[in-house]
């Protein structure tokens, strides 16, 4: 099922601004999780509501707020209010169908982004890729983020910070948003990862000459590398925006590590366009593979259609019933026209030779 | 029947400025409308004629005229007149050829758009898409809008008026063309949707190995694509130099909604995109599909000719009438020649079976 | 006969600014034309000598000399003389192969547009383009005009002058060279016109599958367009160009009406690219009807071959002429032979529905 | 063969500023002629030492070496090193495997261009390309050039010197520089000259559907267009900074013949490009005109064969040896035969001409 | 094996910063080797500790350490922690997977680039390619370089220093990176050279008409291709950016041979686009091939069967055991049937030769 423009026409005709959510429902109910800590002490709380979060507003800490599952405007707009965000950034949060971007607004940095998975299907195997689109809100000193399910993408950004590894616990809420956002670029290496299988796989097939027969996987695969592609390219504009943004929001120190975050999408963006280049020639090579063995098949029916259908026709010349064929009576005749067959079956078989068909 | 170029004829050789229509008539009479509203006020008026719009000109409040029907040069020259719009613009609105784009003039802006809808053609139920195309004039406390039929593109914004919905009632007469060109832009992901439905479609019967026989249908889908890139592409550059256009025609508050316009033209564009390369897949895959069941064909062929000609050949032989032919005399002569048959048939499938045919 | 780059031979090795004709030979007599017009007053003469035009030289008025024929260097070396043109200019103006462009001397501005036309060829009716140089010198109240054959180009630029229609004669020879130019575009939809014909011609031999044996069309086709795009292309530069010629020599007035001029060349442009991607269509269209059509003509032999071979085999197999054939002596032998065969045949009829080759 | 990245080989592991041949040794010995000249007076040296060189250098004339034959380094180290020019333009001038570019040293300016001629080859008269790098170094008051055979690609420029033809004599060294790169880039009209012929022979004979059986000829053309490109497209970038060059070694006077050769280069790039799009066009024809000659052949085999291996079933049904088969005792029995076979050969007939294959 | 994204999957989870190496373990042990020198001394170290090079540390002299094998982070961070490089340099060091780069920190300049070198594979000797990655360190008075494996790829530059060729005595150690980055550049040659010889042995085998059966090897040309494109491209933006680095660091005198560096760049990327459609061209002319060579076998089948099919009916027609034939009974019977054989054998010659079939 294709997932490019559906949901759109749910807003279409309403005024911009209008909060409702746009996409698939992927789980049963909203939980929000919350994280609060700075270098010292932090406080983790699971599954709580709405309103619990709003005490930890006020604090000097770094508050991390994730919502899991956007289907319920009413719990958005309430986040929305209390914490002073933007009607369209409430409106875009809850519509799973943005393109990637980055927007400014006065205190505060909205970013979409879309984590990608892959998934193998059965009985092929073939790799088929999931999108979810992820909402990063980075505020004076909070950060909320939104996704679609309840997929535990931002599972090794807690441990870090539980775990006190590396300088999350050091830098402020501006490189917590700057690790998520690196965290789902990761996950684009393993995707990618998932479809150089793909593409080898088809390779080996190709190169020992077993070719499957239903060439849709192949389709399948260049437009998983398109879905890919989709997700991956607008990162780069709105990384190069991240490290734009004036210092009030994001810090010197983080910015060291957006050029990191660069650098990686640079690299992704190349690697997939290595894959559609790969996916292209692949495609050729099964086509030349076709035309190949349609060749063979030809030249096998021709060898053999072309020494025969003549040899045919003598054994019908003498198979023919007139009352004077003087042949027919002399005792040479039947080894005479074996003697014939032969001579032609050599001569076809030293033309077939000549032009290089056995 | 295409219509790029066409219609321009009409007006080779005639001086620049010149008001005559241009395109096709698309409906019997030119309708003209009436809002006029402001915050706590509105009143509408429906079929008026050209002179009795005139009245709204000094008022304060937001007065938006729109015009179904462009065929009548007289109606347009009228409001051209009356509100001094330069005789270039009004050359335009009556050409219904025209490119999008936003000009930009003393105290008016002039913005053509094309309004595009799909329609399902029987029997092969393949989606063509009408264009239309809409001129939106901006002045300084009035919007007038001219569309060429009377499809009813712009009931969303009526509505929003008269049920306040949304800001429209607040925010002064550049809002309300925001509003239209909104609508407009809306409309253009309906029509993606179901170009998305007819490639789905082709998908389906592709990968069921089941390709309609005439491929004219993917040709007819690439060109639709193609009408609505040509409709989509410019909105781009057009809603770049709304934006920019200075505060004393556009206001600050209702530049925020232009750039979540941008956001959205950026959007179809993508999607557009991905469509054409997914048509061009899609042909490909086709053309693939094709291959293989020729090939599939000359393997039936091949196997059946190959094994029954020589068969035929051995039969051939001993239906000759010489009359000294050994082993015709003899009694194992015919259970010879079938165990011969026999051998042969199973040499050659065993040959075929070694070559994966089978 | 291709025209790309033949005629520059004639010219290699000569110092720059020699003063030689290069090209074909389009008219037998250089005819020169003169009107000269202000607000008020105007005259014409037609098929003057160089020499008469001078008198016009100090006059206040727009003059406008048209030169047709430039195979004559003596005549337009007495005009680059009178006139004081740059050499290197009049050089451009006897050869015929130059790349449209504008080039800005001291007190005048040289533009060379290519004028096209089409002509239908017998017998298929193919469409031809005709390629024509056209030179415009715009001088401080002159505009000189050279054009190689004695097509009636200008014709609606004069009968407007005559007939005071529009502003020609309000405006000065900056806007009658804008005029010329504008003629010279306007013809460019009437040949995309012509190109759109024939395209649709195509289109609708292929829809009804009958397309002709030739491919050579379709090839001819895809070559005019390329010419059509090699005259119009290098259009947008020079408009660009004209635009931000300073005020001396283009007036504010008319470079209003330049940026019309620029709007029409962007959407020929636009419409040029549109032909070439559906010329690519159409092929490839025609690629896939010649495979559909081979396939299907596969399958039909197929179908016949792989029925009767067998049966020829069971049918060689009884004529054969041994002596011992319990089978020939039974009476149930013929009735159990066509038995055999109806089964054959039946079950190579599913096999074939099946596959749905039937 | 190939020469796009051989002879670097030579220096790789060498330090930068090593004086070394690389390339094809074209001619035996290294001569040196000397044109030294001003407005009134001039001098001719052909065949001179390098050291007879030197008088010349403090005179005010402007003097141009022309050396041919780079394979001498010591030839060229004796230059440099009385010249005062910079050891990584002497190695550059001793590779012949540079790309064209312009370098800026303090007192002179080094031009790198690829002279290329063509040739016809037998027996089929294909066109090859042949390229020689020629170095063009301008100083304060000399032009020192170099190229590699001997081949006179200059002597229009003597011939222009000798007999005071244009303004060679009046303009000084950068002039002299100007016109050498001018003689060059005429040149490159010559062989787009003959690539036109050779594209137009492919054409004729494709429309005359009669292909040559080796499509290599079509793959050598488009490999000389590519090297036409390769020498031709850097020379814009050359061309523009070229012009930018400032005045104290290019003058004014010149600059404007610069813009001439700006237009040329553009000029021939337009070309390069159309010729390889007609190449790729014509591999399409060419493809396109095999696909239907295969066509043609299948048809002429399936019409036979459907019609004949049906009515050979029939008479090998009646050639049948079976002792009852009461058909064979009928008098009427042959001519229903021929009724029979009469009746099938019509009915396919029929259906060959409904499905258009005859 | 393709090695894009593979070995990304070991640092997904990791903070940013941590040190692991990322990649195949090349060598078994890592070796140090340090050469320091001035344009007097030198003394040179093989096999050292990573301790003893530190006393080099505090001296004058250009100190040049060269690491080979990276697999071991305690060595990679000694040095880090001594020489105070910032850690995500030293995470960049030990990850194997990085794209072509130059980052600029405070008093180093950190260069990453990939070494290539081609190896022929049995049996068919096609090329393969083997990229290694090379960390280039420029301090303040030391050169620092990582490479994977044991190859002498800067040997070339050790024996200049030693035996003082060209100037990398005389400069400082920013010449040294400027000669290390030379090096890796030059074999970049060495690669294309090799791939040339492989297009070249194509080209040979499809001119002489003998195309190998397997396709395989021209899409792993065109993939070898695409690696070498991969470590030359991002190598431009590198030099171009180096060449912008501030005096402290890069001195004016080696500026000038970076200019140089910027050429050889320009023209790899120039080669390998021109081997890119090469092999492309090499592809269509192999299809091409396929196609002409499936043409001829096609001819001769259709030949052989559309004459003798035709012939063998009327040999099967007289070979009817009809009791009532009255042919059979003629003695002119046999010799006619012989008579007409010949004249339709002879009319269908007759068709072949003008359809151009023989």
């Amino acid at each position: 099922m294709l997932n490019f423009s559906r949901r759109r026409m749910e807003t279409v005709g309403l005024p911009p601004g209008s909060l409702i959510h746009v996409g698939e429902k992927r789980m049963e109910k909203t939980t929000i999780s919350l994280i609060d800590y700075d270098e010292t002490h932090f406080e983790t709380h699971e599954e709580i509501s709405v309103e619990e979060t709003f005490a930890f507003r006020d604090r000097e800490n770094t508050t991390w707020i994730h919502i899991q599952g956007i289907h319920d405007p009413s719990v958005v707009e309430k986040i929305g209010t209390h914490y002073h965000i933007h009607p369209l950034v409430m409106e875009d949060v809850l519509n799973s169908d943005q393109r990637p971007k980055i927007d400014r607004y006065e205190d505060c940095l909205y970013v979409v982004m879309k984590s990608i998975r892959s998934r193998s299907e059965l009985p092929e195997k073939t790799v088929s890729i999931l999108v979810e689109q992820v909402s990063i809100l980075l505020g004076p000193n909070f950060v909320i983020s939104f996704q679609e399910s309840d997929a535990p993408i931002f599972d090794p950004v807690k441990k870090r910070i539980l775990n006190r590894m590396g300088r999350i616990r050091k830098l402020g809420n501006d490189y917590l948003a700057y690790a998520l956002m690196d965290t789902i670029i990761d996950d684009y290496f393993l995707v990618l990862d998932d479809l150089e299988d793909e593409i080898e796989k088809y390779e080996e097939n190709l190169i020992l000459d077993r070719p499957r027969e239903n060439p849709y996987g192949l389709y399948q695969l260049k437009r998983q590398i398109l879905y890919a592609r989709k997700a991956i390219y607008p990162v780069r504009d709105l990384v190069v925006r991240f490290q734009k943004t004036d210092l009030a929001l994001v810090s010197e120190s983080t910015a060291v590590y957006v050029r990191d975050l660069y650098d990686h999408v640079i690299q992704l963006i190349d690697i997939v366009e290595t894959f559609r280049e790969m996916s292209t020639s692949l495609l050729e090579l099964y086509h030349t593979s076709i035309s190949n063995r349609m060749n063979e098949v030809m030249k096998v029916l021709t060898i053999i259609s072309t020494t025969f259908i003549p040899l045919s026709f003598i054994t019908g010349l003498y198979g023919m019933n007139f009352k004077y064929m003087p042949e027919l009576e002399r005792e040479w005749g039947y080894p005479a026209v074996w003697g014939i067959i032969l001579a032609v079956a050599l001569t076809l078989l030293v033309f077939f030779k000549r032009k290089k068909w056995l």
